[in-house]
């Protein structure tokens, strides 16, 4: 064979909604060259026995302790001189977690969660990289139920505005939002309602499941983790 | 630096409409194992000085003397054993390509165009591949201006229409569809008409510029070739 021109690293953006309304996402600080103390995304060579997917995968549990529900490729970043020793072509994954799964995520010594909107000078093309990730997601808002991999089961129309605040960062009129999704067919109405005192507490909505979450489309063995399948 | 566990790959799926309505791609016939004298995509290795996207082009170039408007990232395949001897991780990308480009594509002795829909079985995991883009055409034709790229500078409603029928591979209401487009702001009204001889000739649109046509989003120097910046 050719001797290959690149190293094959993955990579994963993870964002999470972390005091309520803000996009956080982790990083690790570099403990060697190039970049060395500098914060970067957590990932790592491609290992010789696992799939993209799967490292990516393997790459979320030991920077957090957690197993996303979502978790899709988002680009390949494959400029020339993007590391400064060598060359390094990077498959990044990107992971959506709930606030409540974040809540639990383990946080080692070199790693930190950043807000998405302030983060420091990140080692390699790791800005660009997350630029691009948050562009996606806000695009990507438009027209799919993206936001519903930042709630529970059960959510009220409340909360999923809140999620479509957090990442567009404007405020959303509560009326034309209702009607907006209430047009889609992305959430289907439960007989539950909020739990709480109030006089006339919010009704519960769930996801419409019908619509897939993670668009792989016809992927089978290309592979998000089973959590995904 | 570590051993890469795998050879980089690119390759490029490029669809034109053919026959007025059917979707062909052009494929390369290997001339050496794995796979001698089967269908394949065109690309091959990354090459050292290259961008992802430049190899893409390159590719392109080779196989059909085209320069594309459109050409975009797939998505990168890279489970264990995709390929019998060595493992490989491919970066796919696509290419559309107008039908009155393709008809002056150069067709070498070991390259042929196919029709979408009547594929012989291909090389490595790349029947897969085609058809995760044809998903993603399909998908991507309900909320973006993608079928502009297999038009020219001005068209008819009914030739926009022709190229969702193939890509959709079924029919669709004149009228319908007329009210459809209209309410979207993908295409704008000129004061020209089709040339030709009948009493009310069909008046001829273009394209909405301030939308981007291939999604590459906040990624300046990642690169589509010169041709689409």
């Amino acid at each position: 064979m050719a001797t290959p021109v690149a190293q094959l690293a993955v990579s994963t953006v993870i964002f999470s909604l972390r005091a309520g309304s803000t996009l956080w996402l982790p990083l690790v600080r570099r403990i060697r060259e190039p970049f060395e103390g500098q914060w970067a995304l957590p990932g790592g060579p491609l290992g010789a026995n696992e799939s993209l997917a799967d490292s990516a995968a393997r790459t979320l549990q030991q920077t957090t302790g957690l197993t996303p529900r979502y978790l899709e490729q988002l680009y390949a970043f494959g400029t020339v001189d993007r590391s400064p020793s060598q060359r390094v072509v990077s498959v990044v994954y990107w992971a959506l977690v709930r606030p409540d799964e974040a809540e639990q995520a383990t946080e080692g010594e070199n790693v930190r969660w950043f807000s998405a909107d302030e983060l420091p000078e990140l080692a390699f093309d790791h800005n660009t990289i997350v630029e691009y990730a948050l562009w996606r997601l806000r695009n990507k808002m438009e027209y799919s139920r993206i936001a519903h991999a930042f709630l529970g089961e059960r959510f009220t129309l409340a909360q999923l505005r809140e999620v479509y605040e957090a990442v567009l960062r404007r405020p959303l009129d509560p009326a034309n939002f209702r009607r907006q999704i209430e047009a889609g067919q992305s959430i289907v109405a439960t007989d539950e309602y909020l739990a709480g005192g109030r006089h006339r507490p919010p009704r519960l909505y769930r996801t419409n499941e019908s619509i897939d979450l993670a668009e792989n489309g016809p992927l089978p063995e290309q592979g998000a983790p089973h959590a995904l399948r």
